[in-house]
Order: C-alpha cells, then structure tokens, then sequence
C-alpha cells in the first residue's frame, strides 16, 4: 500500500501498534506493520537496553518510540530528585485512603512499605531529555509525543536526525497547535480509545483533524486514526474517511508477546465495550481504562480526590503492583482493583493470538471489507 | 447500490435522515435518500396531516416514521390526562428553580403562564397506539422505535401490513434483545449522535453490533450505522465496517428546510464538535444535545434534580419556546439558554444547503472516498 505515511516513514503497510512490550514492537514491524514502543517511565540505561534488544531482532525493519512528555506537570524536576522524596509530597490523606482500600481488598497497605515506584522520576522533563540522547543513537525512524506540545528539543532533534516526529490529538484545535510548531505526522485520537483521549469520537475526529491540518503550511500532513481499531474493517473504515494509516494499541494487550499479568489479560477477553471508562484514577488526567474498584473508589464520597502527575500514577502503580500480585496468588477481592488503560475496542477481543496473526489478519480484513463494500456499488 | 436493506426497503441510496420536518423528509426520499419522520409528540390528528403532506409530495418514493415510545415511562396514561394535569404534577421546587433561571436571563416565568406543552401526552403509550393506526393507513415503508424495546403492537402491526420494523439500540446486548423480539432492522447509534445515546462510540459498535446479531436467528439483520455521520466519506466508512446503511440527523437540522429556529440555526453552525454534551436536561433520559446555560444549570449546586420522562421535556419546551422567542428578538442573555439534541458531527457543518443538495453531495463524498482508498491499495 502507498500512502504519504508509508514514504516518509518506510512502511509497507500502516497499522501502527503502540506497545510497552519490545516483543510487540518488533513482531510487528517484522510482520509489515510498524511498531512504536511506549518508552514510558524508562529509565535512559533502561531504555538503551531495549532499543538495543529491539535492534537485534527487527532485522532493519521501521520502528518508533513513544515518549509521554507531559506538557504541564505539577513538579519540576529538579537534582537529587527520587521516587522516596516525591512520595513524601503525597498528602497524608491520600495515603490513609489508599491503604484503607487495601485493607478492604485483603492487600497489605502501601504507606508503610519502602518505595518501589522508581517510574515517577521518568516522567520528569530532565528524564525525558536523556532518553532522547538515547533515542537518537538507535535508528528510530519515527519519535512521537502523547501528552500535549512536544518539547522543542524533541523537534530539533527530529529535524537534525531526519526522524519525523509525530503527536497524538484529540481535537482539531490541537492538531493545528501541533503543525504550527513543527509536528510532520498527527494522530488523531478518539475519545474511545484506552489512555489519554478527549472527548470527540474517531468517527467525527478524522475528518475533522483532516480539514484543519489541510489548513495549515504547504505540505501534506498525514493524519493517523487512533481509537476504537482493533481488526482491519476498521482500518478500512479509517483511511475511507482519508486516515493515512491506523494507530492501534488496546488489539495488542492480550497478545502471546504482551507482557501484561495474566489477570489483566483474562479481564480484558471478558470485558464488554461498556467496561470502560474515562477516569482520572490512573494517572490524574482523563484516560480511558477498565473499570474496577480502583476507578469507582475515587468517585465515591470520602476520595480525597484525584492528584496530579506524577503523584496519582505512584499511587496507581503502588496499588496496581500490589493488588496483581495478590489477584495472581487468587484473591478475588485484590483481583477486582486490577485495572489498565484500554479502549472501547476491548469488546470486540476475545482471543489470545500472536502480533504476527493479528497483524495478518488486519491485512486480510482490510482486503476484505474493500472488496465488500466495492461490490455494493457494482 | 444494492444492500439487503436497499432490497427490503425499496430505496436506491441506503442514507436515512431522521428529521422532525416533513419537508426534509419528502426532499430527502425524492433524492434517492430514505427519509424518517420523527414523529414525537404529535397528535394523531397532527400525524395525519404531516403524512398526507408527505403523501401529496413524496411521488411515490419510500419513507418511514420514527417514533419514540419510552419502554420505561414514570407515569401511565388515563382518561383525561391533559398536559395541564401534568403539569401539577412537577414538584414546586422545579417550577421555582426553572421561574429563577428565567429571570436571570432576562425571561418571564413559566409557571404562572398557561400551560402550552400539549406535546407532553404525545409520549404516553395510549397516542402513540392512536398515532400507529394513522401511520399504518398511509404507505409508509419502514417503521422505527428509539427508546427501547417496541410495543408487541408495533411487531405485530408491521408485520400484518409488511413494514419491516426498525430500533435503535447503543449497545450489542440491546441489539440482540430487539432482533430476538422480532425487530427487522437495527439501527447502532454510537455515543458521538444526537439525542439519546449510549457510551459506545460508532467505529466500535457497529462492528460489534453486526457480530452480535450475526449470531441470533437465521436470517440476516440489517444493521444502520448512526453517530456522527454527517458525510459521504463517513457513510463509506460505516459501510466498509459491515452497515447496511448510514442513519443521519445533525446533518439536516441547519438545512434550507429545517424547521428549527434561525437561533438554533446560527449556534449549529458556530459550535465544534467539542461543544455538545451528553445531559439529561432535555428529556431526563442521557441524549446529546448542545451545551448551554440550560444544560449547565442542572449541573449547578442548587439543581433539584432532573425529573423523568415526561415531566423534564414539559419544562425544556416551556423554556426553549420562551428563550427561543426573546433570544430572535434580540435578547444575548436568552440566546445563551438555546439549546437542542445534536451529535458531535455538528463541528464538521459549516453552510445552509437545500437537503437535496446533502443528498447530492452524499452519493458523491461516498463514490470519491471509495476511489481513494482503493488506490491506494492499487
């Protein structure tokens, strides 16, 4: 397939799959698709190490990294700073609440225990810049931000290395924000799609973000659908409303290769489209994820509310840890706590099957619903 | 184009438009389109009327009527029941609340006013039986149900007079309770439409849809794309996923033949996607609609709380009849308190078009978006 996506980024076909697992990224880039790993709360060594492992084995095929810079965070990073001290900002009630819901899902409470949230600190700015140090060494061949304007730097840098750099949107007004700085490649995100979304369908989205992108400078932007595609109908369905390429993650959760736990997996193949929910449990922004007694704690009358990052995602992380453990040990209590970022699209999974297959099967379901919905107007 | 619901419908063009006016209506059905009536509220004398109307224009071509007959209602319908008695019926605190926000902008009470909401007794279940012995004298050729399961009398009317039936659902479990009930044609509505919606967004629940009722019975059920289509290009896309059709409102409220105010019109045409809001303010069941003071102020601290159907439609049409009329002449302050059901599709409309004319535009969206994208694949 050709679409402006495919030059400028050296893709065959443009299924795009946002992974946190190395082995997703590279099993579908191998397959013909392009694999971009969610390089969230790396570490610079740790991240190094999986570029590296990645470089081993996708065999000079196309990949990308995912970096969620939060354009507004409520602390700067600042020398010497660790996940110890940062938890000690964490307001006493928060931590009372949290262990409270512990307790009642027969977990052993948090704010006792030595801290283990090492992630926190990658969220910070300083962090960020040292894992582009590293992007940069590796032949990345697309960089993209998540979470608001990319920083300058990460523009500079794709220019000076010839990477595009894209960023994901949730509406139009965004979109162009984005163009005008510098961004070569948009991801339009609907509000059913897992992690942070706002609130405007895919299926208003695209067009949408397609005519204000048009708008703005000489050049063709390409515009990727992201939210709610988990088969190649879908996809279909995206680049017929002139998408040049799908955006995917939620499909990629309960792969083979997918290193998620295997209570979040077996949620995941029961979850209905309506078991989702856009919370600011998780991370402390909107971000759409299963719903559990985590998301319901929070809106009940005695949540001491929602913290911002990087405070809500240390507790988050904390719990989540915690009550896996104690869920994969057969606690159906701790088991009910469980959740993770996934989109509507979650109800149309209901198989276990290797990166490669589904990657396959999107191209056979693309072909196929082109070729179905030709025949009508034959 | 030839869909089974083409075939089982008689129309060339499977793009539906629900619109209250009969004047889109006829437009839509002579441009090879199918158009709906949306027949709430309406007096079976007043229903009589629109279709002999339509009868008069319509050359013969197919069209349908849509209505909305609640499964749940709070209230039963008696010997007697006047709006008026309704009206007695909502709590002081309601009619107080209601008087006070009028004033504030600028609008005289409504509870001393006489009671001009005769449209309320149109929701009871004793007019819409009243209403269906009208519409099945006329050759409508499609009949269809949006809140909630039908009346048995509705399956039973249609298939002695061979009209299939139709129902919107939001959710695959709802699909299949409608077809297992004997609906013909389901109509998925994403959570992106206007007026009464679930949570599942269009690009997932129109795949999931088609699977669920794939699985009941052995015959094949059409199933209608609904959600934010508001373009050729869209419908295309619905249609590769699988629909038989495209089911379209927002798209016809700012046409030339709209009914609805120039006020209503002129907000349409200035608000984004991002500018509707999914409330129970209008009906007191959850619908989208434009955001506005109204909307707003039931979210207030000193709400009172949304009553059911029919009594929070009885106070929304007593305030947008009141803040319609003061906001046309001239009055700022009203103009803020218009509202009406819209879906997102609202931010991709941006001209006043003879409905013939989207019809038009349509077909040839659908044709341009199907070529493209299967050049690409070329």
């Amino acid at each position: 397939m050709r679409t402006p996506v495919c030059d400028l980024l050296g893709v065959d076909f443009p299924l795009f799959a946002f992974s946190h697992c190395r082995d997703v990224v590279v099993a579908v880039s191998k397959a013909g698709g392009f694999g971009v790993l969610g390089a969230v709360g790396y570490s610079p060594d740790e991240l190094e190490a999986e570029l590296r492992w990645i470089d081993d084995r996708v065999g000079g095929r196309p990949y990308g990294i995912d970096l969620a810079i939060p354009e507004n965070m409520s602390v700067k990073y600042e020398q010497g700073l660790t996940s110890s001290s940062l938890k000690q900002r964490i307001p006493p009630q928060h931590h009372a609440f949290v262990d409270a819901l512990l307790r009642r899902h027969g977990i052993d409470p948090y704010s006792a225990a030595p801290s283990d949230e090492d992630r926190a600190v990658g969220l910070m700015h300083d962090t960020a810049e040292r894992c582009m140090d590293v992007a940069f060494r590796h032949p990345i061949r697309f960089i993209v931000q998540a979470l608001g304007l990319p920083p300058q730097s990460m523009i500079d840098r794709g220019r000076a290395a010839g990477v595009p750099v894209g960023a994901l949107v949730g509406s139009a007004e965004h979109a162009i924000r984005q163009v005008e700085m510098g961004v070569d490649v948009i991801v339009a995100q609907g509000t059913e799609a897992g992690g942070h979304c706002g609130e405007v369908s895919t299926m208003v989205l695209v067009p949408e973000v397609i005519r204000a992108v048009a708008g703005v400078g000489a050049k063709h932007t390409p515009v990727l659908a992201a939210g709610g595609i988990v088969s190649g109908r879908q996809m279909a369905a995206a680049m017929t409303m002139g998408a040049d390429g799908a955006w995917t993650g939620s499909v990629w959760l309960p792969t083979v290769e997918s290193e998620i736990s295997q209570v979040m997996r077996e949620k995941f193949l029961a979850a209905r489209s309506r078991d989702t929910v856009r919370s600011r449990a998780s991370s402390g922004k909107l971000a759409r994820q299963l719903r559990s007694a985590w998301t319901e704690a929070w809106e009940q009358p005695d949540s001491p509310g929602y913290l911002q990052m990087p405070f809500q995602p240390m507790l988050t992380a904390a719990v989540m840890q915690r009550a896996t453990k104690a869920a994969e040990a057969g606690s159906e209590s701790a088991r009910q706590l469980v959740n993770y970022y996934v989109g509507q699209g979650v109800g149309l999974l209901d198989d276990i099957k290797s990166a490669r297959t589904v990657v396959q099967e999107f191209m056979e379901d693309y072909a196929a619903a082109l070729e179905r919905v030709q025949t009508l107007s034959a």
